[in-house]
């Protein structure tokens, strides 16, 4: 059995364990959902349905692209059903053979509309579009990363820690000058190393604008790495798994407020890392940082921290928010990534990719702080 | 009256005139919508509420960002709401004074469970979610651009232009070997130009993999402008605004079915760009080019073209489908971008950037096939 055999049948269980006959995937313009290649291999714009039997039939945009890729028990051309959701939907329950009176499990972020078009296109199934449906059972599957996903995370790992050594040495040697420099080194450095692309849009700031934490155009002509605190925050994506790191670099003057600030984000990133485990409340690692800041004044404007996989952000959550349950185990790949900002001292940020194990947890990247001088 | 505010005013009276008290428009991660920055400066991350009284209030995550770009009456933090959109919901219909039992017309998009939760967080209120609603409006507010966005648009297609020309004389010259080596240029030169980023991922597909429609992924370590056909297809975003063109280099053999299909595309980009007009039904511009491709045993396996702005596809659709009814109008901005496909002779596409004007069209951008012997 291959390994999205493996998965399917693994969620077909969960289906039927909450009577639920059939649960639809969709991976469309708008409304990305990379659960259809954790489940098939094929790596987007499709429908994907699952049986509570363990059966699939795929419906993509690109048949070629589906040849080569999916690996599915069944394929139709979305053509074929005139490009609808809803004559798909009803062209699967027929040639699957989904009982009248089944149910029918849509994605969460089914739009309202589209689900009153389900219905009609199909009144005899009983339709269910909920937060807790097979959406999250995915996602909850996707959080626990298998041994096939660890080997991929342990490369993509390995080349952005690659990429970070070059980063490093070229800001050091003023090859890098700008935030373009380096988003575009990245670029070239991913492709060359076999990756398909950023796990996310690279976000570099130099000192006029390190203090916001999202900063918006994600990367400008602007000088990086002069005198104050630029931050770099990018992922690789290989077979689809991004990895997430953010370095900091501090030049000149590296006192007063902004050496508590640095030696703050160094414990916590130390700290909450030294606390994670199996059978951790991640709220709680996330409470411990909090505390650090709190302590001497200061407050994070952002969570600790977010699973990484096949999206930038996945499960499981690690924030301090009191609706957080998650409590951390085995195969769960999470960041940590404690930052300060402050509109004159800068912005500075910690953050490194880390995998859950056994007995405890493994650093997978190893970004840093660098001190120009 | 600054431009956002009459786009509000203008909104505010669909709004009025189809019994909406209030409309709310939403720009989250999974559920991006320009139109936010459209109406109020705001790029992003944000709730707008806008009534039908005109009178608007923007719901932001940074309010660093809004207090230097929104130009809106009211702002409120969404933290304000502990991050809620069903808290931000209330606390907006009560702040505007929205009477009990009117209308609030949410986002075509609005997930079915979201929905239900605005529902039981404001009983009183009628929700109305449809594909009929302000998320149309505001479609088709956008599709026609006034003056600002206009000039917008000249500006942008000169960068564009400027582009192609490197473009052309890199690739002529050696200089551009691969597509990562286009797509990264692309990046540098944008940002160079006072660009934000691209409208969307640069398609550079080398002879291997021009055939495809959309290469997956989109750019790679691969030659590109070496013997066969190779399509760059990109966008350049200035001020929120993105063009789109294509285009496609042979180099060597271009006789038989290449020389064919070029000259077919060709035919078919000029044709369609002199068909289009004020009061033209966009799809009898797009079956002209299927016949053009059909009456030589060709078709093309996409539409023809689309609108462009702060979205790279949005309204007017441009394309053959029966279900397409869109007329074209003065300030449509569309692409027009035939194209054909062949796994042997690879693929062949020809895009630019066309305005509608009160009598006729101005072709904006002037991209090419470029034959390098």
């Amino acid at each position: 059995m291959n390994t999205y055999m493996t998965r399917r049948v693994a969620l077909a269980k969960t289906l039927a364990d909450s009577g639920v006959a059939i649960a639809l995937f969709e991976d469309t313009e708008g409304r990305r959902d990379p659960s259809i290649r954790y489940f098939s291999g094929h790596p987007g714009d499709a429908l994907l349905f699952i049986s509570a039997d363990g059966r699939s039939l795929l419906v993509p945009w690109d048949m070629n692209m589906a040849a080569s890729m999916a690996r599915v028990e069944d394929v139709v051309a979305y053509t074929d059903f005139n490009r609808s959701p809803f004559a798909a939907m009803a062209g699967a329950l027929a040639r699957l053979g989904i009982a009248a009176g089944s149910v029918v499990d849509l994605p969460s972020v089914t739009p309202y509309p589209m689900y009153v078009d389900y219905v009609e296109a199909c009144p005899d199934y009983d339709f269910r579009c909920t937060d807790a449906g097979s959406t999250k059972a995915a996602a909850a599957m996707r959080a626990v990363k298998d041994a096939d996903e660890i080997a991929i995370y342990r490369a993509v790992s390995a080349i952005t820690d690659a990429a970070m050594d070059d980063i490093e040495a070229g800001v050091r040697s003023g090859r890098f000058e700008t935030e373009t420099d380096l988003a575009l080194f990245i670029e070239r450095f991913l492709r060359e190393s076999g990756c398909e692309s950023t796990g996310f849009e690279t976000l570099a700031a130099g000192p006029s604008r390190s203090f916001g934490i999202h900063a918006f155009p994600a990367y400008t002509a602007a000088a990086f790495g002069t005198e104050g605190m630029s931050i770099l925050d990018f992922g690789l994506s290989y077979k689809g798994y991004t990895s997430d790191v953010t370095m900091t670099f501090v030049k000149g003057d590296a006192s007063g407020k902004r050496a508590e600030m640095i030696a703050l984000v160094k414990k916590a990133h130390k700290d909450a890392i030294a606390a994670c485990g199996p059978g951790v409340k991640s709220r709680d690692v996330a409470l411990l940082v909090d505390a650090i800041f709190s302590e001497k004044g200061y407050a994070m404007p952002h969570g600790l921290g977010h699973g990484v996989g096949l999206e930038a952000h996945e499960a499981p959550a690690v924030r301090s928010r009191a609706d957080n349950d998650w409590v951390l185990a085995p195969g769960h790949v999470i960041t940590i990534e404690p930052g300060l900002y402050d509109p004159e001292a800068g912005g500075v940020r910690l953050e490194d990719d880390v995998l859950i194990t056994e007995d405890g947890y493994e650093v997978l990247t190893h970004s840093r702080i660098v001190e120009l001088g």
